[in-house]
């Protein structure tokens, strides 16, 4: 069973950026660069981070991920259709869309305002209750201890977005 | 006042095993493999991972706790019978048992089924808002740095289950 | 646009602890103390860490914070009143303050009393879903791979209170 075509079409196109400096010692560090299709998107970034803990040849160590955005997050866990829409209905019902929510009410607000500024009061929310801004999972002997169903999904709780995400590996 | 018996009785039996290949060097990660009881058991892990700190003699570092599972996470809180029948409490509230998960809907779902496939569909949702998937304790001269109130807990999210975590000195 | 004047009203007094004995090597932490003024209240220690990042002139590896408290967590977002208000109001819904918590219920409890017992319920169950015990962060080149809108909260999820965290730079 299993159906490795819609799991392969959860990953998304990305750039990956090395950030550090010839000169810098230590921990790598890049920044992936993609851009998201919709609210709820669950983006597969597990064989692109695999690969990445593969070529480093750290043999002990961690990787940890970290999003730098407001209304974004890591989950960590299957990848399966029912699953994700599961956890889009759970979300309406615990911090709903169809909510008066301060953040957007653009007659009250004074800090931050920008020119082309989204109504994402629901998803900035979310995104301090679900998920986590960061993730570190360890690595021994070269391989990431990833379980068996594990999958490590970049959560896009706002809209379409140019998003990014760094990856760091600690030796 | 206080109940040791109580808060002793959430200790699970486990079995320590060492991951790290003799050849390897830098940090040191074990894995604690362990069985459930049942939905929603806070299994109290504090005195191992103490001792597991003390052994190690990291003078300063870290302590990355990691669950390879989808159903189950780590939460820092209070070895309290009272907090722990809330917290079962308000997550039925919040993500209900009984409720449609197309998840568990083996009439649609097609990816990932398995001859033995538990009916989960909420712990997986559970998983993805509660808790955490990792946690990372500072420890200081070879101290680990958890508030006086803090215990460290596997949680349970689905039915009885074989477990495992890993926990790794970071140096 | 933007109201500086309000950002800033989010910052606390604190004082910066060194835990280090001078003879510990390795990595740097230190302890962040400082009173809560009320519930739901946003804790922003950005610029302290910022400088304290700075200051450790470390090139590549990341920031850990720590909270050792049962009812605080930290969570990275936007400094703007209506998001943090429907943070409260959102969490209001979620884990209401009217309800009953059987850690509050005194003629029933017998493990953890203290003199001082505060009634606290709701803001362990909070603990455990919002937020986060632990946030690691990376360092790049001697900065701090914070996101244009990001600023590290610590939140209260009790009532005034002394508190304080941990700040580690792991390199």
């Amino acid at each position: 069973m299993g159906n490795n075509n819609k799991v392969t079409s959860r990953e998304v196109d990305s750039k990956v950026i090395d950030l550090n400096s010839s000169a810098s010692a230590g921990n790598r560090t890049v920044a992936v660069h993609f851009t998201t299709e919709h609210n709820n998107q669950f983006c597969d970034f597990t064989d692109l981070l695999l690969q990445y803990v593969k070529e480093s040849k750290v043999s002990n160590g961690s990787l940890n991920l970290y999003t730098p955005h407001t209304t974004t997050c890591f989950i960590i866990n299957e990848a399966e259709t029912g699953y994700i829409n599961d956890f889009h209905s759970s979300i309406e019902d615990i911090i709903p869309s169809e909510k008066y929510y301060e953040h957007d009410d653009w007659d009250k607000r004074t800090e931050n305002m920008q020119e082309d500024e989204f109504k994402n009061g629901r998803s900035q929310v979310r995104a301090s209750i679900v998920g986590s801004t960061n993730v570190t999972i360890p690595i021994v002997d070269s391989e990431l201890l990833l379980g068996r169903w594990q999958r490590i999904f970049f959560v896009e709780l706002d809209c379409s977005r140019d998003r990014r995400f760094f990856a760091q590996i600690i030796k």
